[in-house]
């Protein structure tokens, strides 16, 4: 069984449906991107240095596009998405600071991390230096409700950082547990983002809660294809990914493609994932083998049927608006968090 | 010169001043207390064994009981500066768990740190949490100038912390840049503690200044008694610490008492300070060395003057309030912390 390959002309389709919605959101996404250059700013010259290393690293700001999107597709016509999406991007690059120095990652994004560049320490305190920035901003909006959802998302991140950390070892993690994760660790970011731009629109709760699921539930699709593509999913590079691909793998993390391997597997193949996760004793060789277990179970082809489940749920969360490009290229973003080859 | 050594009278009187303050506010101390146990729970058990590790280590809880006095200064009969209070012990907790990081600390208040205990990864996501509910519970209080005021603090006590990093290692650092980095780090939540204790009581900016200068002030007296503490300032044992004595020291952080010896002291003594924290260069003996060339110059005895002249500053920033027991408790409360001896 080898990996699901979208056809050329489907993955034509969720790329342009990217640049939909890119386009569609442009000129808010400058506002931004205004903001959070002059939000990141500070008399210590190390702060935005770091955090621009970071912020101006070629994300594709998927979950402040997310706040702006859901508040037009609310009809929104004031300024306060714009402070809002800012928030949340500052919210996001905090927790990927401080991931990458619970992770000891060395490359993001193709580029040397900050904490590589400036360290642990600085690493984490610019991390606290954004979540106070970012909090500033909500307050800025006075909306209390957006700044309930993001501080309970915030703690909820952390839960989920630690909720891994425990079952890292694991190989044996169920997969309702490792969903317990994601959901906490990605997806109530992309809820929180997308639920904040009905809130500020002043929308029926049904209105606030169709987005909230449509955000979780891409969340979970994409942090799933995110697992897959870290075992070369799509038979994807180093180059193209942007990090080292086996990162999951050398750092023991347990993901979807393992939990799943492990229970497919017979006792050998059980020891096999005990020695190189569980124990981390990782020779030359078990990369390839581990990837080889994966294609004989057919793990990275379910992580990605699972994803699509995910993806199914949002689109129909979706349902309830009336037709407009927005929900258009919403619903199209889907396709291209699954089929996404970076 | 011998290092200022109050006489037993004024020691016990100092002692007496928190204890006083503690009984007025014992009775909110204990709500506080029950919010606290309460908002730190977390289904993940790994969260609130390591937060209580820390907040249940015998701090006095100094931050807290700022807000909650300057509430009941201003004559505050309503129940959120509860909540404001666990808020400020929730943001100083996450602040102390990622100093402890960035410190590399083994000990703190007699102790293991908790990343000595649960490792660095989750001191950092636990730190992350507690701030994720810390402002969930400003949020709950509807003051939108609380969490303006206690926000931005967070972002300027990061700051002041990266400041620091900068500097660490630098021992030609003047007395203002110190100036600078210990009213970022430490001087700017005592001052938000205390400001929003009036915020919430609806009062008039004169007595909301006042708070906040007060609170500052202390903060600053504060922090230059903790760094004249940690050169053994008044013959203080790592028992009486609760920290090791020196750990300033081998860590090469640059402090008042070491500023002031660089300055003061000839070529030679300059090129001992160099070696020892700029180039991290540390022998036997090196501390008691350090300790002596302090004494030659009186550098303690100078820091313990400063932290006297911000004393000062706070005591008659309160002038403006009619005498009462809290007023009286708060002016005593600044003796206590630059004669303390723990």
């Amino acid at each position: 069984m080898g990996v699901v390959v979208p056809l050329d002309e489907e993955r034509r389709r969720a790329q342009n449906a990217v640049a939909q919605l890119q386009a569609l959101v442009a000129q808010d996404m400058e506002d931004v991107n205004e903001f959070i250059r002059e939000r990141m700013a500070s008399e210590v010259p190390m702060v935005p240095e770091l955090a621009s290393h970071l912020i101006n690293s070629g994300g594709k700001r998927l979950r402040p596009m997310l706040t702006i999107a859901a508040a037009r597709i609310c009809g929104y016509t004031g300024k306060d998405h714009i402070k809002l999406a800012a928030a949340v991007e500052f919210l996001h690059t905090a927790t990927l600071l401080h991931d990458d120095v619970v992770d000891e990652s060395d490359l993001r994004r193709g580029k040397k991390t900050a904490r590589m560049l400036w360290g642990n320490q600085a690493s984490v305190l610019v991390g606290d230096f954004l979540l106070g920035r970012a909090f500033k901003l909500m307050v800025e909006t006075r909306s209390l409700r957006s700044l309930e959802i993001l501080s309970t998302a915030a703690a909820v991140i952390a839960e989920g950082e630690v909720m891994q950390l425990a079952a890292a070892k694991d190989t044996g993690t169920t997969e309702d547990a490792y969903m317990r994760v994601i959901q906490a660790k990605t997806a109530a970011l992309f809820a929180a983002a997308a639920e904040i731009g009905a809130v500020i629109s002043n929308r029926a709760s049904n209105e606030e809660a169709a987005l909230e699921s449509y955000g979780r539930n891409l969340g979970i699709a994409f942090q799933l294809v995110d697992d897959a593509l870290d075992y070369g999913g799509r038979s994807a590079t180093s180059a193209t990914l942007g990090k080292n691909v086996g990162d999951d793998f050398r750092e023991g993390k347990i993901t979807l493609p393992v939990v799943l391997a492990f229970r497919r597997g017979d006792a050998e193949e059980r020891a096999f994932w005990q020695r190189v996760l569980q124990d981390g004793d990782q020779r030359d060789g078990d990369i390839e083998h581990a990837t080889k277990l994966m294609a004989r179970h057919g793990t990275i082809d379910a992580t990605i049927a699972r994803a699509q489940h995910y993806g199914a749920i949002a689109r129909d969360a979706l349902a309830i608006f009336p037709d407009s490009q927005y929900r258009q290229a919403l619903i199209d973003l889907v396709d291209f968090c699954i089929s996404r080859t970076y």
